[in-house]
């Protein structure tokens, strides 16, 4: 099959570079309006002063601004419907995320939950899509999730174990600002799950079947191989400003739509990952960096084209002679490898304290809304065994 | 020095696929009102039934469309004071071009035309950005320019001999259409000079002095690679689907924005065409084929490291024991060798029936707009040097 059909529309704004956060008070005003929720994740952008230089440019720029502070990592439905009622209750006319993925899904929920008259966990049980959005605006703290520019949004609702993914046209920031300079202080997992983070989008548009896509696979490499490359650079070196810009700017490449145009979805692993850190709180990147080696070794075979081009092209690993019902444990130990040798991620659930996984509700919980064909035709077993390898 | 700060912002709305005009009633209607100045070139669009089929979606959904026809390759100042004058007469809403680059650059500055009093060479002679531009959509006929997705617009003026370009934010198209099976009935020349001009465009952006720049530059390796394996499979088989699609949304990312952001552009040889094409009526992939060479066996040996990785990386040519002064010729043969004997395409000035250029007047020109620092450091004599080597 040749490259799919598709339509590729992106309207955010990215505003790319060293002190770029000082544009920030011109940029809400013209577009978020004169009156937003600051959605804050938990206290890092006090400590480090970037909290005081936003809301200096906003009251420069005549910007009023309500908080919310203390959006975690699996932000929950409960900091959305916060975030909400402050919305309206004050009226604000945008929310600004300052933060990683976390805070920005979370802004784009309670920018849509504004206009959504029930409970806000209804946009994310029943995709429902309100007919607007306040407009959102980032400052970037965290290359990893994308978020920074799609319509994507992921929340957790602790009360139902429940992890769920939401989409809305509408919900693309208007504008992000990326300053890799932000980066320069993360502790080092932060940035080693958020290589995983960006990696992981990677491969779950990469493993398709199509011919004719050698655009996208070029891309695809391309962003691989610059995360492989400097995140290592930049766990050794947390002020190399190269490593951290391209880092930071494949997070926005790997997910902002333009690989994936033409391409197709997988996204097999990202739904065993969110069951998995809905039952059991980890950060997603480790999630991801636990699910996808497992999903690699099963399911290499069947895939193995694109694999054999994974491990050359990406990975400089020659596959000649290598039979197919072996690719997959070849990939495994090459992924593995860099996680926990390059990056001192781990990668598997006893390496992030979760010893009994529970595997059982994972699986039956994700089956209520997913089906084998929406799971790249995997089984129930399968999918159980994935989680029993990962553990 | 690093990648640099950049601002990425690109609104419009790509739909690629096949028989994808059928939606373009519906777009229009969306996007630029119910009254449109249809602009289209020669007579391809009515012998191939294409303005026929459009006509009719467009009356489906209620548009109403004025045309204007003719607008040729190096499009003309005058096709823009027509169209300005149609649409300020008939009070219409939007223009929608049908066609190639010149089609789409005619239609973006008649769209911003109708915002500006004075006469429409203005806009491009005085570099004018009136305060709105009406809304543009676009039905790709040919993968080659890019205009498609970017706010550029180059105009000629036959009157004066100049032919210039022009940019302005508001003019990126609201949408285009990109359906590859529109160009399988491309006459062979069209075909490859589109392919040329592909390819100069990711030049122009690949030839820069920065560091860190490698997710630029393996973007751009991934686009000249594309074209340089599909053009001659177009070539040989025009109803390949895979490789029109290939090169059609090359064209597209090729200058949308993407792979100049972070890097510099150097847009040398693109000025020195527009006087090639000015002063001798040749399409612009051709006046490309002629001077890039030329410019890139100047310039080989102070930029070294570029081009080594373009010689390696692009054309799979090894530069290894090569010495530095050597490497421009090595350039110039092998792409001269890729135009002439894959896309047969000719490479100088004379192959294009050429014989006598004004090579005085069109640097003296040139230099009544652009400096040596805007040419890449090139002094007047190394200017009269490439078009004479061109010759």
């Amino acid at each position: 099959m040749p490259m799919k059909d598709f339509l590729f529309h992106n309207p955010t704004r990215v505003i790319f570079g060293r002190g770029k956060t000082r544009d920030v008070g011109e940029l809400t005003s013209a577009h978020l309006g004169e009156k937003v929720l600051l959605v804050l994740g938990r206290q890092s952008a006090k400590k480090n002063g970037l909290h005081s230089l936003i809301v200096g440019k906003l009251a420069q720029s005549g910007v009023l601004a309500e908080e919310l502070w203390g959006v975690a990592p699996n932000p929950s439905i409960e900091s959305v419907r916060e975030g909400a009622r402050i919305v309206r209750d004050k009226g604000l006319t945008g929310v600004l995320a300052v933060g990683g993925g976390s805070v920005i899904d979370c802004a784009k929920a309670i920018a849509a939950a504004a206009w959504h008259d029930g409970d806000p966990w209804e946009l994310f049980e029943k995709k429902i899509k309100p007919p607007n959005v306040l407009p959102i605006g980032c400052v970037l703290t965290l290359a990893a999730t994308g978020s920074e520019a799609n319509g994507n949004s992921v929340i957790s609702n602790p009360a139902t174990e429940q992890k769920l993914a939401w989409y809305h046209p509408e919900a693309y920031p208007a504008f992000s600002i990326l300053d890799p300079e932000l980066t320069f202080t993360l502790p080092p997992e932060q940035t080693a799950y958020g290589a995983v983070d960006i990696l992981s989008h990677v491969y779950e548009q990469f493993f398709h079947n199509l011919e004719g896509t050698d655009i996208q696979d070029g891309m695809a490499i391309t962003l691989m191989r610059s995360v492989i490359a400097n995140a290592p650079v930049a766990l050794a070196n947390p002020d190399d400003y190269d490593a951290r810009a391209s880092l930071m700017w494949a997070s926005t490449l790997a997910l902002n739509g333009l690989i994936g145009a033409g391409a197709v979805g997988d996204w097999t692993c990202h739904m065993l990952e969110h069951e998995l850190s809905a039952k059991h709180d980890l950060a997603h990147g480790a999630g991801l960096a636990v699910i996808f080696p497992s999903w690699m070794r099963l399911v290499a075979a069947r895939k193995e084209k694109r694999f054999r081009l994974f491990l050359e092209r990406v990975w400089d690993v020659s596959t000649q002679g290598v039979a197919p019902e072996r690719l997959g444990q070849l990939t495994y130990d090459t992924v593995t490898r860099f996680y926990r040798d390059r990056l001192s991620a781990g990668v598997t659930m006893k390496d992030y304290g979760v010893d009994n996984p529970r595997v059982d509700d994972m699986v039956t919980c994700m089956l209520t809304y997913k089906t084998q064909e929406t799971l790249g035709g995997l089984t129930r077993d399968e999918v159980v065994k994935i989680f029993q390898d990962a553990a």
